[in-house]
């Protein structure tokens, strides 16, 4: 399969603590591209969105990951956890939107660092044939419940 | 910004009948590089996962898009709605995971072309602390009740 070329769409702007550089409390800044003011028009209407983001400070991969060191746990395969070492580093992180402004929007419960490039930008929730789409009936293992 | 280079982990796979060539209903396949294997390990613990997704059958964009031409609104701005015309088109669906064998996922509810690479997968829901993250208190746009 071939490579893709993604050219991102902005970028994330956070004060760098760096104790609390992923801390989902804070607010971050997204900065969109100029260029793309008008593809933001009535964003304001959502509470919610997705910040599909590329946490390019990521440089290693595996396939395996313990996840909790402190739980009786073997290692799971990287695609059954949200630790952030997948082959392709892409985060998904469902945010508040607290404010829009011209290319700026104001976000609370970004996982992510300052100066992190941002791919694309989603409504939630999904919404098909006039009903959205959550899913509250769902089965996860049982190592997730301790961590 | 750098552009970014993306190799997919894998592709979609499914009967490719035009007229409901994305019926969510459809049973499709996520066929995984070999190389792989092991990050799918413990996947079919959870019921349902996210399919990222890179839609490159998709040659439009645009910053505006009348979210249904039946009703009464105004158009709006392309990352207000989940239209695939998106700057970068990816889809990011939640799934149901039905089977796990070896590099293939079984997954109903994927609104994604045969062919269509994938760039990640992540588990429902997100989790932190010890809880899930699911929102359910959110607000929409009045447009978006009527389509």
């Amino acid at each position: 399969m071939n490579t893709i070329q993604i050219n991102p769409i902005g970028y994330i702007e956070r004060k760098s603590i760096e104790e609390n550089d992923k801390d989902r409390s804070l607010i971050s800044k997204i900065i969109i591209n100029e260029s793309l003011i008008k593809a933001l028009d009535g964003i304001n209407d959502f509470s919610h969105i997705y910040i599909i983001f590329w946490m390019d400070k990521i440089k290693d991969t595996s396939y395996l990951h313990h996840p909790g060191k402190t739980i009786d746990s073997k290692p799971v395969g990287i695609f059954a956890t949200r630790a952030p070492i997948h082959p392709n580093p892409i985060g998904l992180t469902l945010v508040e939107l607290i404010k829009h402004e011209a290319n700026v929007l104001w976000v609370r419960g970004l996982d992510a660092h300052d100066g992190t490039p941002v791919l694309d930008i989603k409504p939630y929730p999904d919404w098909e044939h006039g009903k959205c789409i959550l899913v509250d009936d769902f089965r996860v293992p049982n190592w997730l419940k301790k961590i």
